[in-house]
């Protein structure tokens, strides 16, 4: 017999999502998903299994509502270095206060969860590893371009990224002036560039 | 009456502070805490009103605690990049993994609660205030003494290294190699200092 079709799961999902990326795993408890999701518990545990299970198939909702913003600058934009910063800026400087101090949900969930339930914070740096590696192909091509400093590796670089994609959404969740984090990313992004793009004149 | 000296205060924040530390602030139930501090509920409850104000007592034990840290490189150390550097490098490269991995008490609690217990958040983000206002009075010196790049304000590159110290914390969490971190930190100090500096012949 075929599932009855009492709710629609890409739209729970996104519900119980927004509800993670808020409050994180802990408080996120199973009565304010079922609240968020207009489940009763038997659908909800029949649907989704338990709230581990169902916070991973969030964790790809969360991937693929990133996906735009990443497909749009990290992949859409041809300039390599400045489709990191259109990333890091729409990453950083969403217009919605709400949203821009919610932070990063992978981000968020490496730190909530990484002693208490490391499989799910592992499963959360691994989706960081793919931005890791987009970063890895932009600077790559950046290099070609003579763009990129030619003193450090491109892996490690992009490693920098990341940590300076996480510390902006640290700022975020800190309610840091958008302005700030305007200049953070400006310098921040001054690291990667070749000497002569350093001061001002950068292609940035 | 006087309290009954049934427990040693600072030892059993500490135990308390190394529960929060490693478990976030949801994950430390009350029974984990008494179970870690050898107390019962009565001289919890007596000594410390709620978990919450434990939460904020611990915190004060955590900027006491990094203190040496602080107190030994950001103000101990003469030169102010070598300053900066070596706070750094102790902040993220601690030698027992298990340290490393809990990343920073007050980024995590930013991290955790900025939406579920905003007044927690905000008392963390004012802790993270103090580091900020010594990473301007180091780079105030260093700009005098002509080893900051002039064409940025002072205060913008201590949000930046806020944001460096924070990303790092977050490779820590995500065990990134203690190498690539401290390759991370090479880089990202490069950001602050005069172009003349910026390759491989800085002052780092």
């Amino acid at each position: 017999m075929a599932r009855p079709p009492e709710y629609n799961r890409p739209e729970v999902l996104q519900a119980a999502l927004h509800v993670f990326w808020r409050d994180g795993y802990e408080s996120s408890t199973i009565q304010k998903l079922l609240d968020a999701m207009g489940l009763n518990r038997g659908s909800f545990y029949g649907a989704f299994v338990d709230k581990e299970s169902l916070f991973r198939e969030v964790m790809d909702c969360y991937v693929h509502y990133q996906s735009n913003i990443i497909s749009f600058n990290l992949m859409g934009i041809e300039e390599p270095l400045e489709a990191i910063r259109g990333f890091l800026e729409d990453f950083a400087l969403h217009e919605g206060a709400e949203i821009r101090e919610r932070g990063c949900l992978l981000f968020n969930t490496v730190t909530e969860l990484s002693h208490t339930r490391p499989h799910l914070a592992e499963d959360a740096s691994k989706r960081v590893g793919f931005l890791h590696k987009l970063f890895i192909k932009r600077l790559e091509q950046a290099y070609k371009l003579g763009d990129v400093r030619a003193d450090k590796n491109v892996d490690d670089m992009a490693d920098y990224l990341v940590a300076l994609a996480s510390g902006l959404r640290t700022h975020c969740k800190m309610k840091t002036n958008p302005a700030v984090i305007r200049e953070i990313i400006d310098l921040g992004l001054d690291v990667v560039t070749t000497p002569n793009n350093n001061q001002g004149a950068s292609i940035f």
